[in-house]
C-alpha cells in the first residue's frame, strides 16, 4: 500500500453512505495512479459513489485530487487572465474556433486543451487536424510558449495530465459508471482545471442531440460543475443551451473549419446565424469573468465587434501559424473541401421542419466518417453534412433538407436512411425555443437558486 | 465472450433498479466461473447488487445459476428424505455433531457439507479433523458411499463444488461487498442445495454471537433463505436462535467433540443443556420435514429419545469410522484433551452474570489459537475454553468464569483480558430469552408473516 488508509475502509464507508474524507480521496487517487489499487477496488468505489453520491466537498477534493495527479499548466507567467471554455458536446458544435481567437484578441489568454470525437459528437482536435501542419500535440512547455506569443493556443491532452482521468474514465466506461454527475463533472473539470485557469465558462447542452437530453440532468451537472470550480478558485459560469439541432451551418470535420473561416472573415453564411450568437455570448461571458467588460452583454458586443473588425482572424492566423499550420488553406476554404461523394437529400412532402432526433443527425456524421468507429481509430477529414434548413423553417416538397459528404460513396445510404427518418416535417406551428435557456452563476449555486 | 448477453448491459440495468432476467442472471454465473467477465465487471455488479437488492426470482435465478456452476451430489440413489442443517455461525455451536448422526438414526440421509473457522466462530471440518485419521476430504463418489453405508456423512467442499461461489466470495471479501443479505443467502443456499438436498432447517444466529447481530436483519436472511430454498423444491425452515453467549460447556475445537462425545454417551454435563435443547429442537425439525415425525415437537421427542436410547452414538462411530478415524479416542475424550497451558479466569466480585459481547468471547478463543489468523492457516487442536457458568447465573466473587486452554502459554494473556472485559458481573436481574425465538416455514414466508 502506497498510504496507511485501506481502500477497502474507503468503499465500505461510500456504499453506507458515510463521506470521505480529503486524506482518503486523495490517497484513493495516487493508489489509482501508481496501480497499487485493484481494477476491482476501483470498480466498486466508483459504483459505490455512482448510487450514494458526493457531497460538495467530496467532489471538490475529488476533483483537485485528480487535476494534481500528474502534470499541470502553470499559466501564471502569462501574466494575464486565463480563461477557458468547454462545451459538454453537440453536433456541428465548433463555438471554441471562434472564441479562442476573440478571447486572445480581447487581451486575455484562452489555453485550450480539447477532445476527440465521442460517439455521436464531434471533437476540436479533429477539426483542427484538418489544416495541413497544424500540430495539436505540443508539450506544455511548447504550448505556453504559443500563448505567450499570441494569447490563444489549441492542443490535444498530453500523455502526463491528469493521468488518474484516463485511468478512472477507462474503467468507468468498462463497469457501468460514466453516467454519474458526479463522477462527469469530475472528469470534466479536473482535465479543466489542470490548465491554470482563472475563468470557466461551461456551455452544457441539453436536448436531443446532448449526452444529458433530460433539463434537470444538464442543470444538476451545470452546478456541480460551478460550484467545483468555484470551490478551486476559478470564476465559473454555466450557461444551458439547446442542443436540438446542428449548431450553424455544417457539421464534420474541414467544413466546420471552413464555416469558422467565413464568418472570422466577416462572411457569416445565413446559417450560421445561431452559432455566430453562441460563440459571441460565451465569449462574452468569457470577457465578463476576464473584466474586459463590464458585463456579459457588453462583452457580447465586444466580441461581435472583434470578429467584425478582422482582430479575431488575425489571431486565429497567428495561432494557426504558431501550430505549424498552412493557413494559406483559409484562402478559398470552400475549394479545400474535397469529400469523395456528395448526395443530396430532399424533402418529400411539404410543411415545417418540427423535430430531429439530433443524437441521429450526430451519427449520421459519425457514419459517413466524420466520427470514430472505434477509439483511436481515423476520422476522414471531408466527411459531413451541410444542413439547408432550421427546426421551425417552412419546407417546400423536394427542396434540399441536407447535403452529405463523404469520402467513400458507400458511406452515403445508410447516414441517408437515418436522416430522412429523423427529420419530421408536418403541418404544425413550431415555437422556437431560446438558444440559451438560463446561466447559472458561482453566486447562484452558493444560494441555491432554483430553475 | 461465452454468451450474446453482454455484462455491461447487465450492470446498467442493475445500477438503475431494474430487474435482471434469468438468462441474464446464468450468462453472468457463467462468464464469472469462464473467467470471461473481468473481476472490475464483476465488483461493479456486486456493488450494484449490494445497493439495488434483488427481487426474490432474481434470488432464485442467481442461487440456481450458482448451484449449477460446478459438480453437483445427486442423492436420489439414496432412495431416502435427504435432509440437513445449516446455522449461519456462532460460538460453542456444535449442533451439527449431534444432528448428523440422530438424523441418520431416524432413517433419514444427512448428506453435510461443511467448512471451516471463519472469524470468530469455529468450524465444523476444524472439530471434526481433532479425530486422528478421520478423513473430510472425500470425494463426492465416496461421500455418496458414506452416505449409503450410514446415513450421515461430514465433509467439506470439494474443489469443483458452487465453483462460482468461491470466486464471488473471494472478490466480495475484496471489494466490500459481503454484507448483503441476497449476496449472502445466495452464497449458503448455493452449497447447500448442491448437495442434493429434500429438506433444510436453517439455524440462524441473532446476538452479541452472530455475524447479524440485529434480529430484523437475521430474520431478513432467514425470510430470504426459505423462499429461496422453498423456490427450488426444496423443503426449507428457518429457526431464529439466541447467540449472545456460547453455545453448551467449551468452544473450541478438541472440547467441542468431547462435548457431543459425552452427549452422545448419555452423560451430558449440565452446562450442555442449552446445546441438547437446540440441537434435538433442530433435529425435530429435520425429523419432520422428512415425514419422521407429524409435528416438530414430537421429531425432537424422538431426537431426545434416540440420543438417550445410544442409536445415534451407534451413528456417530459408524460414520466416524467409515470416514477413517480412530474411535478409541471416544473411550475417555478428557484424557484425550491435552493443552499446553491452562489458566482459569475467576469472578472479581459477587453478582450476576448479565452481559457479554459473546464475538469478544468469540475472537478470545480464536486468538487462544482455536481459530485462524489467515485464511488457510493452521487451528490448535486443544485450543478453546470452558465456560462454567451461563448469563443469568449467580456468581460469588473467586468462583471460576472461564478455563483457558492453549497450545502456548504465551497466548493466555491477551484473551483472558478481552474475557475479563467482556463478562459483566452486575448486582441486577437477568431475564433469560427463549433459545428459539421465532420459526419461519415456506407457508410463513409465502404468506408474509410478520416479525
Amino acid at each position: 500500500m502506497s498510504s496507511p488508509i485501506h481502500p477497502i475502509d474507503m468503499i465500505l464507508r461510500k456504499r453506507d453512505g458515510k463521506e470521505l474524507s480529503r486524506e482518503e480521496i486523495q490517497s484513493f487517487v495516487v493508489g489509482v495512479v501508481d496501480g497499487s489499487i485493484t481494477d476491482a477496488r476501483i470498480a466498486s468505489l466508483l459504483m459505490a459513489v455512482f448510487q450514494r453520491g458526493l457531497s460538495r466537498r467530496e467532489l471538490a477534493d475529488l476533483t483537485s485530487a485528480m487535476r494534481y495527479s500528474g502534470e499541470t499548466f502553470d499559466s501564471a507567467f502569462l501574466g494575464k487572465f486565463t480563461v477557458d471554455k468547454h462545451s459538454t458536446g453537440g453536433v456541428g458544435d465548433k463555438t471554441s474556433l471562434l472564441i479562442a481567437p476573440i478571447v486572445a484578441a480581447a487581451g486575455l489568454a484562452d489555453p485550450m486543451i480539447s477532445g476527440r470525437s465521442l460517439g455521436h459528437t464531434g471533437g476540436t482536435l479533429d477539426k483542427m487536424e484538418t489544416i495541413p501542419g497544424y500540430n495539436t500535440q505540443l508539450s506544455l512547455a511548447e504550448f505556453g510558449r504559443v500563448l505567450q506569443a499570441c494569447g490563444a493556443s489549441m492542443i490535444g491532452q498530453t500523455k502526463n495530465l491528469v493521468p488518474a482521468d484516463r485511468i478512472l474514465y477507462a474503467l468507468r466506461d468498462h463497469t457501468g459508471t460514466v453516467e454519474s454527475p458526479n463522477l462527469i463533472c469530475a472528469s470534466i473539470m479536473s482535465k479543466k482545471l489542470a490548465s491554470g485557469l482563472n475563468g470557466l465558462v461551461l456551455d452544457v447542452k441539453t436536448g436531443s442531440g446532448a449526452f444529458m437530453r433530460r433539463d434537470e440532468d444538464a442543470r444538476h451537472l451545470a452546478e456541480l460543475m460551478v460550484a467545483t470550480g468555484e470551490a478551486s478558485g476559478t470564476k465559473t459560469v454555466a450557461l444551458l443551451t439547446r442542443m436540438d439541432e446542428p449548431l450553424g451551418r455544417f457539421a464534420g470535420n474541414w467544413v466546420e473549419v471552413w464555416e469558422c473561416v467565413d464568418i472570422l472573415q466577416n462572411r457569416a453564411h445565413a446559417l450560421s446565424a445561431d452559432l455566430v450568437d453562441l460563440s459571441t455570448t460565451l465569449a462574452g461571458w468569457m470577457l465578463f469573468l476576464g473584466a474586459e467588460a463590464s458585463s456579459a452583454e457588453e462583452g457580447k458586443q465586444r466580441a461581435t465587434e472583434l470578429l467584425r473588425d478582422g482582430s479575431a482572424y488575425a489571431k486565429w492566423l497567428e495561432m494557426v501559424r504558431l501550430h505549424g499550420g498552412d493557413v494559406s488553406v483559409f484562402d478559398d476554404p470552400a475549394a479545400q473541401h474535397k469529400p469523395a461523394a456528395t448526395r443530396v437529400l430532399k424533402a418529400d412532402r411539404s410543411g415545417t421542419l418540427v423535430s430531429m432526433d439530433c443524437t441521429e443527425v450526430g451519427w449520421a456524421v459519425q457514419r459517413l466518417g466524420a466520427g470514430r468507429e472505434v477509439p483511436g481509430g481515423p476520422v476522414a477529414a471531408h466527411a459531413g453534412i451541410e444542413m439547408h434548413v432550421k427546426l421551425g423553417d417552412r419546407i417546400a416538397e423536394g427542396q434540399p433538407l441536407v447535403t452529405m459528404f463523404s469520402e467513400d460513396a458507400a458511406l452515403l445510404d445508410e447516414p441517408e436512411r437515418m436522416l430522412r427518418e429523423t427529420l419530421r416535417i408536418a403541418d404544425q406551428d413550431y415555437v422556437r425555443k431560446p438558444l440559451v435557456r438560463e446561466v447559472l452563476t458561482g453566486r447562484d449555486v452558493a444560494s441555491g437558486k432554483q430553475s
